[in-house]
């Protein structure tokens, strides 16, 4: 029964988990719909509902649903005023309780999940507080939105319930696992997609997703969701504010404007990267103690700016809701789809663009939950709809032309809100340089099946485009430009060099034989390095295992628990005779068992049965080394190193020549490395070009 | 210029190479049909015309579309002759000319892409004979499917075009990526879905899988698919035979059912393969002379039972689009949707799957092209629908119970179309042990967007299910039935012992100095190995380096054309002084550029400077020593060499303790040692049992 339960253990865990997160979901989701409503008016018969739920059943408003005021200026000062509220109390919750809910967390995510530690960043108050200022954040009207937040607040979740299990505290690979499954399930809720999450967490967070992890984070998102649709936040029966279905298929001419989409996309992604990533620095270094304020006055100005727009007065979520409906059967929002209002709309759209894209760049980062998915995704559709409109424009002015010969006649031929829908999946893939995810998630958030190949398209030439302005995503650049230890695989290293120019050669290292307790606990307490390799004498250098620094820790610690020690007591890390290198027929080795796991764990062999360690003067450390750690060849180059640390993951390599050690690198000396010669490449190139 | 081409090559292969799938599965969809149709009737106005087209905007058939005769015993043999006609063509062509074009190919790809060798298994004319005879073989009725074979000749035409062009006839690493691109666009064709191909590529088909080749295998079948979508084979806009919408959504109370779907994929799967690996050992036994008349006799049988069955009458794809279909609106194939006939719809269904499962056991494996997916959809649909069915009566007759309130009076509530649908996915998922991809790909096929919860439901039980069974979906089991060398990354090894005991200790190396080269040809001529490890002297058996065989023939047969050599002529492999171990700051290194990729291929360093080699009695071969060979402590666990062949990818890995040549191990000593265990278990085990 015991061994089931383990077994069953994971799954278990990841089923509490997925349903926190979907409870939190939907929590959020109710919250943040009544906050953003809140902020035009209120509910008549009972003041927590929102809009819809408040007219329940009638289109376009009803009575019981009152503006606050009817004249429309003092309107506009309460918008105003509540957008202040919000943003003021969000950031103020975010500065006093928990800095870390600040920003998207995706980069950081990414780091963890790749094996950096960053304490306090999934705890209990990170979540909490993640959980109370996003809708707040959200309803002040700042052009942030809830997806990188929600990974965020579902891999919080993750960490703090798994930590109640005791695998999981012991475990860090484990762990690492289980949150990759997390950040899956997280943008299962954020977009009502599930299989999107998985392929999310695959593309954009995981350095390393085997099939394993692959089914647990399709288990976690799909109890994430099912419980997201049980408790039904929408009472619409769908898991997305929109589900839009479209009854016209494309013709192939469309594809020259679907590749326009797609160039906007690619261009859109580049152009906020890169200002973004300026005002990111400007922050830093003047706006650090101005944190609240700055979110106050950002919302100010979003709210006193959009209000005045009418697709960027309501929510973000609903203005793409209503530019990615087709014309036919719709309700009619702002005269939309009406011919004549066709340039009013256009002008109004693509100012629409333009001020959100200049509000995205300034709001993304500042300090309360914020994330950029949906902003660029509002942008797009708002983008994409000008176009459609435009190109339907053409067509009805022109509709003998032969370019539009696949268009029947006295039938509507084109239908714009597929462009909006088309431009929201290219601006989403231009700013985070993922592919296949989007297509996926656009996917689960229409149903427009039909439209897959354009999306696919689309996806395709922002994916081209964006390449052309260099590599990564947001993401990534934010890790970059916080400076996080992060290997990224999708770049190509190409140094050129051994190992041995980055690894570091004066390597503390501890003889088999020979150091006292005293001489130990002094190097534990004076040195800062992670662990040190065990050598044969400190002469001959030749290599025989290594022993990281927690676990000599914990072995002095134990060792002087169970007996009185003399300091001077002589410490002995030699392996057990190794007869079976010799004689393959032995069995004295201990069990290899899940080896790949345990490189991050502290996973110690059985005791020695060697009862040799029972003087006082003598302390036999040997089975906490271990025997094989990961080391390589001194000319071995940089790269395939970064390569072993991506793919096999120990948090040292060795370097030993002919069996003796040479030196050790981390991950942090490769990148140390690495950043010396871009820096060095660049003074050269700036040479070149003033010389 | 010619280095933005040499960028752009790959592209543009990707290119043509979609280009050319995604034709021949047009031409090949299109000739499918015809034969299908061709067993049952004709067209009077073009003899070349398929039923659908022929009747082209009309339902249930039309006078032009004419039965064979009006006597329908004398149909029933026409039937049975087209049948042994198609399989009797299909098997002969296989047997004649291409061999290898048997079967689905799944397997042998999944080897093929994990770096082992089949020559002329993707060869031009087993993509001929493939393309030909699958249309041939599924017309015959046989219970198999198109797409294992449809990745098959995708790989296959990308395969013969990329070795049009020189980097990727040297570099199979690169030709390996481009296979996985193709295996996506195989089944994005196949199914006419893009994004589902790229999965299931990810999922089954590729052991290591970077976001390269995900983006390279998104490219690959979007061009397939976008071609494919111009051809517009089926005339209907669509890229699938059958595209279904729902109407209605789900009620929770329905899960219970959708449980019991996923149970049944599971079993289904568990069973078929049991089963189907016992009739493949008999065949193999038994049958390999007779491949001709064993497909010839299966067609008959299998027409002779089908034909009276009206479900299994009509083609696969058919039949699963009837039975995906909402009864409202559609035309009623058989009265399926008609209360009177319940019983005997029930009861027709079930035979049909007991019967469809008997053939796909006996017939997966025949020597003709055959996929088991759209079988096993078939099979799930059939089995899907009855229950659906089943349910439908239930509510009917007691549309007051408690279970069923979450129905509204009145309305229909029971869709039976989707249960068709979730058991197509739960028995695609039992049979593949595929997860995500099976998501993907039945919401391509379908759009049924408000049912995907349901339908990851249902693989998620059938996936808990399957693996009750044992590990691996029918390729894996296939693939240890054929014996092929695989390391599957699904399967936790856990041997538990070191590498030591796995490797081959006589290992015969060159000593850095002193070998005649009468002596190096003779190793060459006499042994079998791969290549030899080079060490400093027989005695010390310090490890330098090593060196392939292929490279070694190389050096010495260009050593040989270039000067007159004495057979006497002693050959060094010293590596160049390795001054940079010492001295980091000196740049004499070779370019570690690109190291991963070459791995498998023969990349050679620059010709050393050192001239020493004129003198016709002394041969350097040193700038053909890998000097940095993937070594690994003898003491390292079995798994983590494992784990090392997998993701680095080496041909071989040395074993090397302080320094010193301990032995080899390829990937097939590991398997060989695994092997051995898991046999000594079994008879362990066994006696266990029996004792």
């Amino acid at each position: 029964i015991r061994e089931s339960y383990d077994a069953a253990q994971g799954w278990i865990v990841v089923t509490i988990i997925g349903a926190a997160i979907g409870v939190n979901a939907a929590f959020l989701n109710i919250i943040t719909e009544w906050l953003a409503d809140i902020k035009l008016g209120h509910c008549k018969t009972a003041f927590y509902l929102n809009e819809n739920f408040c007219c329940w059943g009638e289109d376009n408003g009803c009575d019981d649903w009152q503006k606050w005021t009817g004249f429309s200026p003092i309107n506009y000062l309460i918008y105003i005023l509540f957008a202040i509220l919000f943003a003021c109390t969000s950031a103020t919750l975010v500065k006093s309780y928990a800095p870390y809910a600040a920003g998207s967390g995706i980069s950081e995510i990414k780091c963890i999940i790749a094996g950096f530690v960053m304490k306090g960043f999934l705890g209990f108050w990170t979540l909490v507080i993640k959980s109370l200022a996003l809708p707040l954040a959200i309803g002040s009207g700042l052009s942030v939105g809830k997806e990188g937040p929600s990974v965020h607040y579902a891999v919080c979740t993750g960490n703090v319930i798994s930590r109640l299990f005791a695998k999981y505290r012991r475990n860090a690979s484990k762990t690492r696992e289980i949150l990759s499954a997390c950040a899956a399930a997280g943008v299962a809720v954020a977009f009502g997609s599930p299989i999107g999450g998985v392929l999310f967490s695959l593309e954009e967070m995981s350095s390393y997703f085997p099939l394993k992890t692959m089914w647990r984070s399709y288990f976690c998102a799909l109890v994430a969701t099912a419980v997201l649709s049980a408790m039904n936040p929408f009472r619409t029966g769908q898991l997305v504010m929109f589900q839009v279905h479209y009854d016209r298929s494309w013709h192939f001419f469309e594809i020259l404007f679907f590749i326009l989409l797609g160039i906007f996309g690619g261009l859109y992604g580049a152009f906020v990267m890169k200002w973004n990533l300026r005002v990111q620095a400007f922050r830093k270094k003047y706006l650090t103690n101005y944190a609240i304020l700055e979110a106050t006055l950002l919302a100010a100005a979003t709210a006193i700016v959009c209000y005045p727009n009418s697709f960027l007065r309501i929510d973000m979520t609903e203005s793409m809701e209503i530019l990615f409906l087709e014309c036919e059967g719709a309700e009619d929002y702002q005269g939309l789809c009406e011919r004549d209002h066709r340039f009013r709309n256009v002008v109004s759209l693509l100012l629409a663009t333009v001020i959100r894209i200049f509000f995205v760049i300034i709001s993304y980062g500042c300090k309360v939950p914020a994330g950029i998915f949906v902003p660029s995704m509002a942008i797009g559709a708002s983008f994409g709809r000008s176009v459609g409109i435009i190109v339907q424009a053409l067509h009805e002015a022109n509709p003998q032309s032969p370019f539009f010969a696949a268009c029947l006649p006295d039938v509507p031929c084109i239908t714009p809100g597929t462009y909006a829908f088309l431009g929201a999946a290219a601006a989403l893939s231009g700013i985070m340089h993922i592919t296949v995810s989007v297509v996926v998630i656009m996917f689960e958030l229409t149903g427009a099946l039909t439209y897959i190949l354009p999306t696919m398209i689309v996806v395709g030439v922002t994916k081209a485009v964006s390449e052309l302005f260099g590599k990564g995503g947001i993401a990534d650049r934010m890790i970059w430009f916080s400076g996080f230890p992060f290997l990224d695989n999708k770049e190509d290293h190409n140094l050129g060099v051994p190992v041995s120019h980055a690894m570091i050669k004066d390597v503390t290292s501890i003889p088999t034989n020979g150091m006292t307790l005293q001489q130990i606990e002094g190097l534990l307490a004076e040195d800062n390095y992670q662990g040190f390799p065990i050598v044969e004498d400190e002469h001959s250098k030749i290599l025989v295992g290594y022993i990281g620094r927690t676990e000599l820790r914990y072995a002095v610690d134990r060792a002087k628990r169970e007996r009185t020690l003399s300091p001077q007591a002589k410490c002995t890390f030699a392996p057990p005779p190794s007869a079976d290198v010799t004689t393959p027929g032995t069995d004295i080795i201990t069990p290899g068992l899940a080896r790949m796991d345990s490189f991050n764990t502290i996973g110690f062999a059985e005791p020695s049965t060697t009862a040799s360690a029972s003087s006082s003067n003598f302390i036999n450390f040997s089975r906490y080394v271990d025997t094989t750690p990961v080391s390589a060849h001194p000319r071995l180059p940089l790269e395939t190193v970064m390569e072993l640390f991506r793919k096999i993951g120990p948090r040292v390599i060795l370097i030993e020549y002919h069996g003796k050690l040479m030196g050790l690198v981390t991950v942090k000396d490769c990148l140390k490395y690495q950043f010396k010669v871009e820096a060095m490449e660049e003074v050269a190139n700036n040479g070149q070009h003033s010389g």
